[in-house]
């Protein structure tokens, strides 16, 4: 099964915006056709006349939020993938608002899309057949690489896979088999600086010459990027990407934001307040929240989906690439989702695995850096016993290792408002003196 | 990419012997006329008049040993990969007789290759696209069951990716996903059983009807066999491959042993002593050496490769598929190798590690059995601080975890001859009182 050629990319990089739309409003009236079939789109497109005549219609559609994707009962799939489950063949999981993972499905046509969407993420960072690329990567439930993996495969290059291996053997492993291209989180890019640093191992010395880098916000970030490319002496391409949506977004030439990939993505900007519900268009250059419609996973259509994404994008820009421009990436996040290790994390999650354990204990994050690494650490009124069986909760639902404290009873800040249980210190100068956050493995889940 | 049908693979099942050796003459000279391109081969080949006109012929080729393909140096893929290396796009490694881990490289077409033979496994499994099937497996470089979850998503299954998790996480997804099939080692089903047992978790109540187990010889041995599917109340399909050689052998209907894949594969029996290096063929039930030649892999061919594998192989049998039947599966193997977790180790690997910690420390190897798990300890004679040293080489070169416990310098036993340094006591009836061998972790590697 062969991807989109190079030729193509560079062409849909090139065309116009109303060429983009005239592609997106074909495609977009294929995928709704669809979606029509589907139960949980049934009613969300009843009052809307199919087809459409233009793209600003696309507004009529009720807009998408995580929430009501998240299935009735724990183990359903997100409620969008609605075929039988015979016609889907790759399983996946986020991690959960309701500290459930929520399965996400891909039929054989869609993983093929999720692929081509690389491919323009591949064809950014020049991945050749002549490249090697190591994924440290766990290979898990989690989407992360997965679709990466296959995609670089398909693409021609040799790729290397790293699930359960040490920082140190994966080290060892680029150094011998002369890997050419890098794919991980951008923490764990910078992890193995300094786990090279400890062997004493000179990273600028591989024959990495570029990082993909996805998971969290970090490969547009400047001073993460710099650190990361000075570390390695190759370059950071940034990716952007969310189980439930797809493979949305590629580094910038320039290194300093995201393009989304506008030929499989319709991108609207949205300003959200209590006043505006269903959003206000943002003018280029304003901060607004992203919304996406992925226009070619049919067995699980995510249309008008609010990313929680806090963009600041460009329609009028500069760069060789036409495609809509996210100056500095996803700046931030519209809730106060944590992303530990490449895992996203809700707070709200957290607390239903503590409340799975004891409904009433008292507790609080605690989210710090220790080196390269984000690490989440609970306080918990609870025995050590509990604090166990919590722990055991974590791994077991979130696959994280987290540190559990037990803490004496009546320690921990009460609220009687809005509780904020999240202690964020990632922002803090040191963090040698924290207790409660011992270093997490070096192994990402 | 569509692999073969189930038709078609009834078909291959009940085709008569003279009619598989026509498609294997067939197949072997258009493999014979590639290698002869392929350094390796081209000396091997030189006396050999091609196309050949009987399988007779084959015993003109001379035979493959394991240390034939071993490279020149640490990182070099084993000597029959030898296209260029932009030719390949799947990197995996054996765990090597030397101590580094040997690459095998595939190429699109030759990966295709092992889906198709994996496909007769899955046949075996009667996996549809009803199946559910999750892999307990940690998708690291050794070759495992990547293979296997290609095929079963080509097959149109759904798959779940059950890398970097615990068992009990496993277990939750089994239940909360009614997975219908999996994949794992048999000491690993085994190991399931046990947790599920600590947990109080009926493995019987599961959706799990069919279990496909690899890596190791278990799945045709009787008591083995019967213990997981006691457990399972499941049916157990044995698979057989190698990383060098392909996906080879798949469980009888009996249960009771391997057919070879004689569609995709050249089986000999031969048997070995000092007078007859070249072989002698063995009859019908005798024991004797597996030597296979794999159809279909041009990027890497494997011909009259001996397995180690020791056979008791039946032409004349009354099994409905007509492919070779090896009764007990593989009962042994010709060398001394040892199965840890699904790892291959030699003692001669473990050794060499040794070796370039210490290059002449007394040192043994203590083979045990702790519940389900095969665990390696190692005895030496060597300061804590080497003893960590050979810990962490353990884990970078086999990424096995291996407890290394200092003894007192004088105390182990000295050879004067052919060292025996391997202390094999899985086959006692009990090791609780083996201080050297403590469980390994629950994560298979």
């Amino acid at each position: 099964m062969n991807g989109p050629t190079s030729e193509l990319i560079q062409h849909q990089w090139q065309l116009d915006h109303e060429a983009v739309r005239r592609i997106q409003l074909d495609r977009l009236n294929q995928l709704l056709a669809v979606a029509g079939e589907n139960a949980f789109y049934q009613p969300r497109l009843a009052n809307v006349r199919l087809p459409l005549e233009s793209l600003d219609q696309l507004s009529e559609i009720p807009l998408l939020r995580k929430s009501d994707l998240v299935p009735d009962q724990p183990g359903l799939p997100g409620r969008v993938f609605a075929l039988p489950r015979s016609s889907y063949v790759r399983y996946h999981q986020t991690s959960g608002t309701s500290g459930h993972p929520m399965p996400v499905y891909d039929t054989p046509d869609d993983w093929q899309w999720w692929l081509d969407c690389w491919e323009h993420v591949l064809h950014a960072a020049e991945v050749t057949p002549e490249d090697v690329v190591m994924m440290a990567f766990s290979f898990g439930p989690f989407i992360g690489f997965w679709t990466a993996n296959d995609a670089a495969v398909r693409r021609g290059a040799m790729v290397i896979p790293g699930g359960g291996l040490s920082s140190e053997a994966r080290l060892q492993m680029i150094a011998d088999q002369h890997c050419t291209a890098l794919c991980c989180t951008p923490t764990y890019a910078l992890h193995l600086i300094a786990v090279a640093s400890e062997l004493g191992l000179d990273l600028r010395a591989t024959a990495v010459t570029r990082l993909i880098v996805a998971g969290e916000p970090g490969g547009s970030v400047p001073e993460i990027r710099q650190r990361i490319e000075d570390g390695w002496d190759a370059r950071v391409i940034d990716h952007s990407g969310a189980s439930e949506l797809g493979a949305w977004g590629f580094g910038s030439a320039d290194r300093r934001g995201l393009h989304v990939i506008e030929t499989e993505f319709i991108a609207e900007r949205l300003r959200f307040d209590d006043d505006t519900p269903n959003g206000v268009p943002a003018a280029d250059g304003e901060e607004a929240e992203l919304v996406l419609t992925g226009l070619g996973r049919f067995g699980g259509p995510a249309i008008r989906y609010r990313t929680g994404d806090i963009v600041r994008g460009f329609r009028e820009h500069r760069h060789a690439c036409r495609f809509l421009y996210l100056d500095g990436g996803v700046l931030g996040r519209s809730d106060d989702m944590m992303v530990v290790r490449g895992v996203n994390v809700f707070p709200s999650s957290v607390e239903s695995i503590v409340r799975s354990v004891d409904p009433t204990a008292e507790f609080r994050m605690i989210v710090t850096k220790r080196g390269a690494m984000d690490a989440l650490a609970i306080e918990a009124e609870l025995s050590p016993a509990g604090c166990e069986t919590l722990r055991d909760r974590f791994q077991q639902r979130l696959a994280l290792r987290v540190n559990v404290q037990p803490v004496a009873q009546g320690t921990l800040p009460r609220f009687e408002g809005k509780a904020r249980r999240l202690d964020d210190r990632r922002g803090a100068s040191s963090d040698r003196d924290e207790p409660a956050a011992k270093p997490e493995s070096s192994r990402p889940e």
